[in-house]
Parts: structure tokens; C-alpha cells; sequence
């Protein structure tokens, strides 16, 4: 099994190699190598090229799948940064700043669609008996993800509380499904039955919403430093996150009305912060991560691989939660 | 072979059942089945059908590939209209402005994932062994719409006048290859030959040059009744059509400024209408459209189908371009 750096090292090639850099119309595919190559975590493809791992495949026969899923996934991060009017993107402007809202959703549509092709033009690689399942996962965990955008839009302009039951399916579908999908798709390339695909889809779905709700708390309660964002945005936007919502359900009349009050960014983040202290929401967060994180390793010891090749995935899902064993 | 209201009556048939209508989230689903119940005149299913039949399949078995390619077409007016900021649609409001630019994105993104998702889920109808084929003509017509897309932003922002080769070839790409795709979709699940396949998609670009033509033609010289659409509204907004770039090649200086001159828009129809009748733009346009259209039949025969089917798909052709035989 090869480490997560080398595989690392294989994605950035193979996204690198994308033909790009020549294509025609300029104004179609400047914004789509633009988005690309300014990286993040990888996080997708690294997952489907370690699924396939685990079943004695060869990480590389699931470059094509571990690729389409990044490209989908930068494709949401177009689109949901025109819709949410984002003005950067890891450090840079996003591409409806750098370039206008018309190249943004056109871009945005073609990397789709590359996505497709990628995932297609692979068939050669994997084995084309394998594609209407990978299409399969792709699509569904694809369509998911526009209907957890759509329930972010409509929690975010509701007027009511939204409940924890609706915000958790709400980040399974945006986010979990697609980190699901990328493993999903990988077990199918490395050939795993069907009780091993389930397994690992349910490590990746637990797995994003332990992520997900860390990446909430982070935001109000990290350092700025290692988060590599400015903290406490979500309190400044009155955003409904895990922590809004838990405080929301556990707050007095009172305290409700001092979390939700507007005011000058440093003293809203101290004022709700407080709050968050008093009822307890950060230890209700760190329980929750925790609980998801032991449903993700539960599910993951399902998965029947070789203890070996499951310890190179489990180390890393220990690592995107920046936790020790 | 099935006459075109019978398969017009099964194409119908088929969005009419898409699992749209309680589909969750609303906001994601409703804007789809509002675009897709409004009709159109259903060219592309019609021709994937009509390809399918020239061989001998039941039309039937190409109805996912039908289906698909229309859902497809409905996301591309779904997403033009929010870049074109184009207030109607078939006399109904746009879905940006009925909902709001966000909800179309996200909502034309999730048609876009539902066309591949029909395509894939027929393959148990027509054959999964013919999934790759279909997927990848599929895919590259695609791609090519974006790319014709882009093309037609860029020409309309450009200062420089437009080559009419520029002109040709966006066309090709905006509107004649998704019929091409989805007349060649059709011979795939009908068993079409390779050599088959190929002149059924050279007819496909022929017949949406010369359809799309006839349409440049039809906004200045149409009969408003007969057209559906207001006369003289590329005039008024200088669009850079067939007629205006044939227009200008041909224009001496004065007649060039004449023709960008802006103005009443009653006024300016009349007076660059003229300049196109000395400089026998509407001769020229005919005898394109007709020599496209003779290349698209001569395609046809090549497709060597039983002569009673491939009757229908002339006749359908023929109808499409207002001739007679």
C-alpha cells in the first residue's frame, strides 16, 4: 500500500495532465485549470485511490474515479461561490470576481460535464464492466450534493430555527456523500464485494460529518493560525451551524435573543462564545465529532481489507480530524 | 415506423413520468418540472427516436438516450437565460426571474445530473454493452455546447466584427452537434453501423446549420404570427447573426455605419433591412440554408436505411425547415 503522501504526489500529476492548458475557447477552460491548480486538501481523491487500495488493486486503476470526483467537487466550489457571492477562495479570488458570474456558471458547467468524461474515459483502465456502477455512485452522490446546497439555501433564508436532525442530513448530503462516493468508488475499482463497498461508504459518510461538524467549531473556536481562516465568521453572519443550532435548542429566551443580536464582529464573537460556554456547546460538539469518528472506525473495520492496508486509511482519517491514536 | 405525433406522444409521455413532481427539496425540483412541462417542439428526442427506428429497433428502446439528450437541452436554456438575463421563455417567465439566479444555477446543475442519470438508467432497455458509446457521444456533444456557448459570449463582447467561418462553426457547436448527438445516440441503440452512425450525425449538423440559419433569417424577414417571436429583435440589438456578419463583409463604409447605427427600433429594422436587401443578404442566407440542407439529405441517404423509415426522418427534416418536398 503506497503512503498518502506518494499518492499525494499521483493526484497532482494527473490532475496537472489535464488538457487544459491549450484548450479551446480560452474563456471556457482558463477558469476550470485556474481552479484547479491552486489545490487544497485533495481529501476526495486521496480517499478513492485508498479504497481501491484496500483490496489489493492498484491505487492507480482508480486515478480516473479519484480525478472525476475532484473536478466535480471544485465544480460545487464554483458554482457555490457565485451563489453564496464568495469573494476568495483559498487565499485567491474566486472565479466570478477574477473573471465575471457568466464564465463562473458556463466554467462551472463544463467541469461537469469533464467530470464525466474523465470517469468515462477511464473504462479502459478499470474495466468498462465497471462503469455503470462507478456511474452509479458518481451520479447519485452528485445529485445529493445540489439537494444538500439546495436545503443550505433554504435553512439559511428560513426564518424559523432549523432543528439538528435537518442540519445533519443537510451536511451529509453537501458533504459527507461525496467523500462516501470517492471511497464507494474506489472499493468497486479494487473489486470489493457488496458488503465491503457498504461498509466503506458508511465510514465515509460518518467520517464527513465528524469533519464537517469540526469544521464548525473550528470556525468559532480554532486558531486562526492552524485553521487557515479568520475565526468567527459563522457567529458573525448569524450562520446555522452545528453550534448555533445546539445553542438555539438550549438557550433561554434571553440568551437567544443575545446570540442572534447584531453588533461589532469582535464583541458578537466574544458575547456568543460566552454563551456557547455556558450551555455547554463545545463539549456537545466534541462529543458528537467523536461519536461520528467512532461510527466511521466501526464501519471502516467492516470493510475486510488486509490490517496493513487499513491502517494507511485509518491514519488518515485520524489526521483530517487532527486527532491521535 | 411510428409516425412523429405517435412518438411525440411517447416522448411527453416520458418527461411527464421524470420523479419530479414530490420530489425533496422542492426548491431544487420545482424549477425543473417548470421547464420541462412548458413543451418546446421536442427536436432532439424526436430525431434520437426517429434514429433509432431507421434501424429496425423500437423506437422505445432509445427513450432513455431521448430523454436524456432533451433534459440536457432544457439545462443549457435554463443556464443561457440567466447569462443572457433573458426575461421570457415560451411566453412564461425565465426561471431566474419566476425563482432567482441561485435556484437556476443549482437547479439547471441538478437537470445536468439527471440527463446522465437517465442515460445510465436505460442502459437495462437498451443494452449496457452500448453505455460507453452512448455516454461518450453524449459527453463530447456536451462539452461542444459549453464551447459554442462561449464562443457566442465572446463574439458578442468582442469590438472586432466576426468571421462568418467564427460564425459557422459556433453554431455548429451551440445548436447542430446536440442534434447530431442525439440523431447518432439513437442509430447506436437502433445497432447502426460505425459508417451508419457517421452519416446520421453529418445530417444532424447540416440540417441545426441550416434550422439555425433560417432562424437568423426568420427574426428579420419571419412573419411574427408564424415565427412566434417578435420580428427585427436581433436588429435592435446588433447581434452578430448570419445576416449581419454577411451584412458587413459585403457593406461599403457608409453602409457599415449605417448598420450600427442604433435607433428606434422600428426605425432601425427598416433601415438595415434595406441595406441587407441592396446587398442581397436574404439571397444569401436562402442559398446557404438550402445548400446545408442538401448536404444534410445527401448525409442521410448514406445511412442506408430501409427507404419507408428513412422517410419519416426526411420528412420530419423537411418540416423542420418549413420546405416542401
Amino acid at each position: 500500500m503506497q503512503d498518502k503522501e506518494t499518492l499525494l504526489a499521483i493526484v497532482e500529476r494527473a490532475i496537472g495532465a489535464l488538457p487544459l492548458e491549450e484548450a479551446e475557447p480560452t474563456g471556457l477552460y482558463a477558469p476550470i485549470r485556474y481552479i484547479l491548480e491552486d489545490g487544497g486538501k485533495r481529501i476526495r481523491p486521496l480517499l478513492c485511490l485508498m479504497g481501491a487500495d484496500l483490496y489489493g488493486g492498484r491505487a492507480e486503476s482508480a486515478l480516473s474515479a479519484a480525478v472525476a470526483v475532484e473536478v466535480f467537487h471544485n465544480f460545487t466550489l464554483l458554482h457555490d461561490d457565485i451563489m453564496d457571492q464568495a469573494e476568495l477562495r483559498r487565499g485567491r479570488p474566486t472565479v466570478h470576481r477574477k473573471w465575471d458570474p457568466n464564465s463562473a456558471i458556463l466554467s462551472g458547467d463544463a467541469m461537469l460535464i469533464l467530470a464525466y468524461r474523465i470517469l468515462q474515459d477511464g473504462a479502459g483502465v478499470y474495466g468498462s464492466e465497471k462503469l455503470p456502477a462507478l456511474l452509479d455512485v458518481f451520479s447519485r452522490g452528485a445529485m445529493e450534493v445540489c439537494q444538500g446546497q439546495q436545503y443550505d439555501m433554504d435553512f439559511e433564508s428560513a426564518e424559523r430555527e432549523v432543528s439538528l436532525d435537518e442540519y445533519i442530513e443537510m451536511i451529509r448530503l453537501k458533504t459527507s456523500v461525496l467523500l462516501a462516493a470517492a471511497l464507494e468508488m474506489g472499493a468497486i475499482v479494487g473489486g470489493a464485494s457488496e458488503g465491503e463497498r457498504q461498509a466503506l461508504y458508511e465510514f465515509g459518510v460518518n467520517l464527513g460529518l465528524a469533519f464537517q461538524i469540526q469544521d464548525d467549531l473550528l470556525d468559532t473556536y480554532g486558531d486562526a493560525e492552524t485553521f487557515g481562516k479568520t475565526i468567527g465568521g459563522d457567529i458573525a453572519v448569524g450562520k446555522k451551524t452545528f453550534l448555533h443550532i445546539t445553542a438555539m435548542e438550549r438557550a433561554s429566551a434571553s440568551q437567544r435573543e443575545a446570540i442572534s443580536r447584531p453588533g461589532d464582529r469582535a464583541e458578537k464573537l466574544s458575547r456568543v462564545r460566552g454563551i456557547y460556554d455556558t450551555l455547554g456547546v463545545r463539549g456537545a460538539a466534541e462529543e458528537t465529532i467523536a461519536a461520528y469518528f467512532d461510527r466511521a472506525l466501526a464501519a471502516l473495520h467492516q470493510a475486510h481489507a488486509v490490517p496493513e492496508r487499513l491502517a494507511v486509511l485509518e491514519k488518515y482519517a485520524y489526521s483530517l480530524l487532527k486527532r491521535t491514536k
